[in-house]
């Protein structure tokens, strides 16, 4: 029997559907990695530095040669050669030598620490240090960084601008990511055309062909617009059956009525190896969500309301397609923006509001930001168009007052 | 005469620097347009919906029809026929009579509500109404959602996927969005080699060049690696000239030492009507950040550390990046994720402290998430790479202790 589940609920029903796969993999350039994901842990393949440098402008020098030194007492070393960026040092430091060296140049044998340019003195041949400075002072050493064979990146993370530097100071110039996952996208409805078209009167553009996509390719998935199905059992079953030959998950939206939502039910019952896990989440809006599997590959039938399938896939889809994309279904922290409600609001008990809110900043004390519900049904895109995010009141809480804070997720 | 400028003051300066002029549009499909930026207001061409809709499964009816109406004492109305979705509804009703409609069915006229299936009892040809609804009950109306020449999306707004939608369902197939401003990246150092060689003793692999290619990728700019320039003023100097002779922004990095940072002023002093408009920031990592314009055109030179130039490029390039995609340089609402500090930390007075961080998440009571500081020098970086994210200590704060709550930005 199918029931009306609570939202955590049915987010492990989902997560909990699919059997993970080792991620299929392709290699991509660093420049292309940045917002793919890792198909595999990342080890350094040397160290890193790979030689000691100076990290002041300064002189190379033997520490002990320094110990005692002061501005009344200096020590007085020979200036055994000048090191040069990029090269390496004109031969080795003996005691009692001391080589001028830039930031980042590399440290002559013999040398472990960098005496500041600003405590020396350079006098001719000899340069006269003032202070004293201690084993490694002003230096990095090899490996300080990271050391052969440390663990730079592990496998299922996404690859951020500076996990693509540490990959370049590396040369890992091709990395192995998991492949996007291809989420084949239907609109259904007889009422439906596509956006380019006039409608006629009773007929709509199609909405959620293109939100959806953005919404999946927003979140690392290849999207494939699959067109506008007829709701008809046959023709949906069709194009699901053509759609899962290649994809990795399918979404259709439409039919909010009780006939078109039998005739998705009845098509996703009828695939092979098929069945709907679940049929209706207890939140608002989104409530209509339909969710099956045909052969290990997940489909998703969303309302056919813009607002509701635009929060279905934040809620529901996004866990599936990022576990597809090799990432955990949910990230542990989910930045927000607290906010104070404007508003007395009202909420159902036993179901999960989301409310859609626009942001405003009050400038001067505190740095203020307040939260003013956009009110309208969930068949209206000003709600989610003129809104900046949402805040859930949770089943067992039956509304807010103003002046409460939020916690706001931006959309 | 140059010196270290506070944060706020240096962003201050960048932002009033640039004299903003009409944004470059082009055309793009309604597919590629988010993540764009939109050139110019846009409008509803139409009403939206353009014809009354259901939001229920039921009969359209005249309200005033049902006034009165119970179970003890149903209205009884004629059957006129059924709304078929997409369809034009089968004539007018007149008074005493109802027609059949799915949720998103067009309401025929005459008909001003729609009563829910679960009140009606249909008996052949007539259907009795169990409870009275309120004129314009179960519908949306022509313009409800947009009227014709309402605000869509105003001009400079970064394109979400709902605003895709809102734009598919008036039809808006093409969209005019500003042009991605081209970012010219150039890496400076005699020590320099590309990612994919064999460095010598001395010499290190370029991360900057790919760490803030990503970064400009990932804020919407159009990202042009230069390569590698030699440290000297004429070579700097001849790159500088061809690179914004196109770029519509200029990045240069690296030179920690004096001398190399003398190489970058002097070369962007010589740029035709350029100046050098500051040269620190009292910041740490990030130092050593040089900024100047050459005819209008923005130059960076950032610090050759790659974690400074990072966060040079997150505190600084970024607001005159987003400035130059036709953004307001600073968003209103910066999503954070408070945490438990787990150390103590000090800090010196006088100079903004940005602390880098991994969280860890406690699962259980209240969910907590705790910050652990990633400690290293700006050499490092493992400290941005193991981190997540970091928060800031002001400059007149001298330290945190254990257990502060701290706002962390993720990177």
């Amino acid at each position: 029997m199918l029931t009306v589940l609570p939202v955590a609920r049915a987010q492990q029903v989902i997560v909990q559907s699919l059997v993970m796969k080792p991620a299929r993999k392709e290699p991509v350039s660093l420049q292309n990695a940045p917002g793919r994901v890792t198909a595999g842990d990342i080890f350094a393949p040397e160290e890193l530095p790979s030689f000691p440098r100076s990290t002041m402008d300064g002189f190379a020098v033997r520490s002990e040669d320094t110990f005692g030194a002061s501005e009344g007492l200096p020590a007085l070393l020979n200036i055994k050669g000048n090191i040069l960026m990029g090269k390496e040092p004109p031969g080795a430091l003996a005691p009692g030598e001391a080589m001028s060296i830039p930031t980042g140049g590399m440290l002559p044998q013999g040398s472990d620490s960098v005496v500041m340019v600003e405590y020396c003195e350079q006098m001719g041949d000899s340069v006269a240090v003032l202070r004293p400075v201690a084993p490694l002072e002003n230096t990095i050493q090899a490996g300080d960084d990271y050391k052969l064979g440390d663990l730079l990146l592990p496998s299922s993370r996404l690859i951020r601008p500076q996990d693509a530097g540490v990959m370049a100071a590396l040369g890992l110039v091709k990395i192995e990511v998991a492949v996007r996952p291809r989420v084949v996208i239907f609109s259904t409805g007889d009422e439906v055309v596509p956006p380019q078209e006039i409608p006629q009167a009773g007929q709509v553009r199609d909405v959620n062909g293109f939100l959806l996509a953005a919404q999946v390719r927003e979140n690392g998935g290849d999207a494939v617009y699959g067109g506008i199905i007829a709701d008809r059992k046959e023709s949906l079953l069709e194009a699901l059956l053509q759609a899962l030959a290649e994809a990795d998950l399918v979404l259709v939206s439409g039919g909010s009525s009780v006939g078109t939502r039998d005739v998705a039910i009845e098509a996703i019952n009828a695939l092979p190896g098929a069945g709907v896990l679940f049929h209706g989440v207890a939140m608002r809006p989104g409530k209509p969500l339909l969710y099956g599997m045909s052969e290990g590959k997940p489909v998703f039938g969303l309302s056919g309301n813009p607002v509701s399938a635009m929060f279905g896939f934040i809620l529901f889809v996004r866990p599936m397609l990022r576990m597809l994309c090799g990432l955990p279904p949910f990230s542990d922290f989910v930045p927000t923006i607290e906010a104070i409600l404007e508003t007395n609001i009202a909420s159902n008990g036993g179901r999960e509001d989301y409310v859609r809110v626009s942001l405003s900043f009050e400038n001067g004390a505190g740095n203020i930001v307040r939260a003013c519900p956009v009110f309208g049904g969930p068949g209206l895109l000003q709600t989610v168009v003129q809104g900046d995010g949402y805040f859930v009141i949770p089943r067992d809480v039956e509304g807010l007052t103003e002046g409460s804070i939020v916690k706001v997720t931006l959309f």
